[in-house]
């Protein structure tokens, strides 16, 4: 099978449009369709060329609206339709995106691919509160993980491995799981006033942050529940957090602003 | 001290104009003065105001040219005056990038501070390559270390939490350590088969790959040296890479092509 149809895998970032990169808004203006997952923010849907077909394909945690096999059949079947397919995720589409899977699908039958890198949630959370994801003498490197179980299924992580206290970790779907992921790193070593920050919907007008410690993030948690996805960062960068450094929150982003400056 | 001066740290992503966020065009395009790193591409300099003074503090690794107290002490002077900055950074501010301690010193003075995140090197390897940080079955997360060591000093990492096949290790500024490095991963039972690609300046047209295993990357980047900075990803994810899917160079960003679309 051979068309000039194409799929680009698109990271959105974490929400804020502004975020997106320059390739992500090019390739977004010449999509004949868009199909997005849930997650990613109404701001930035609002970007895509208004003649353009939109396919939500949305996942929500335990819940997958389309399945990912699914998903990859419609992008197929777009693309050999001859059409630019902007397939739109939150975050990075080769960052816990299943980005590269949809590529494999795609390439195996012939069809053209192509990236644009997006901007984590774990780095729109660090520009949006000012809390750094390395810092010298406070954390040598960053871990991303996530702490999302398939239904029935145990946590599968190496928690020896990952009770590394100079190191930030930042946990990804994790929401459900955190009381015992934080057991689980304590029985390992960490310390149970390690700072902990959770942070919802980073960088949109709809942001949700707590700061707590590893030993009480699972009851603070459960005290003042935040709307999905949550992101948690653990680590003593976290003790950089000030309320008063916060970033105001992002304003609504209007394309003649942004292309402005010139 | 109170005045309209401001600092923006930027990240300036891995290379490629096209891979800056919109948010970090903008900035760049606010800025009175740029104080860039010598990592960030002449592609991304030529977007500054044709106005702004252009003030290099690069940093090549083990020779700081311009010391980070000083180069603390050159944005505040700037921001005092009034002026609005736009701190360039290769990457991203708040990884590897002492983003939060220019921020900490500029604050302490009273004077403001925005971000704009950045797409990784990491990530934009991955975006060019087609090697994904995170795949199911392959890697189920992903984690950036130094591999650099100031003069005189051992390598102070955590081997044995570092020694986690399941988990992508992106090791950065490691180009003169990475027989080390690996040599003490397989000591702690990483498998001497590990694929390992090395890459420099992904997403220029100077970009250069090279993929290897565990066991033989020291040699061969010897053999064949890179110029720096050199990125090594490490795990199982480097035997997705397939010559014939490496996306191609990027172009030449123009900016009235990005600009396009409406």
């Amino acid at each position: 099978m051979s068309t000039n149809g194409k799929v680009y895998l698109i990271g959105a970032g974490p929400g804020d449009a502004e975020l997106l990169t320059l390739r992500a808004l090019r390739m977004l203006k010449e999509a004949d369709a868009v199909v997005y997952d849930r997650l990613v923010s109404p701001e930035i849907l609002d970007l895509a060329p208004a003649t353009a077909q939109m396919i939500p394909v949305g996942k929500a945690p335990n819940c997958h609206t389309v399945p990912q096999d699914r998903i990859n059949e419609i992008l197929a079947e777009l693309a050999a339709q001859g059409l630019t397919v902007a397939r739109l995720k939150g975050g990075d589409p080769l960052i816990f995106g299943r980005g590269s899977e949809e590529a494999a699908y795609l390439t195996e039958r012939g069809l053209a691919v192509d990236y644009a890198p997006g901007i984590t949630a774990a780095q729109g959370t660090a520009a949006a509160t000012g809390v750094p994801l390395t810092h010298r003498g406070l954390a040598t490197g960053v871990r991303y993980v996530t702490g999302h179980r398939a239904a029935d299924q145990r946590l599968d992580l190496d928690w020896k491995s990952l009770a590394c206290p100079d190191t930030t970790l930042v946990v990804y779907m994790g929401a459900a799981n955190i009381a015992e992921i934080a057991l689980r790193l304590m029985g390992e070593g960490m310390p149970a006033a390690l700072p902990v920050m959770a942070i919802s919907a980073a960088t949109t007008p709809r942001e949700q942050r707590l700061v707590s410690r590893l030993d009480q993030i699972g009851v603070d948690i459960s005290a003042m529940p935040m709307r999905a996805p949550v992101l948690f960062v653990i680590g003593h960068v976290v003790s950089l957090y000030r309320d008063d450094t916060a970033r105001p929150l992002p304003r609504v982003l209007t394309e003649p602003t942004v292309m402005a400056g010139e």
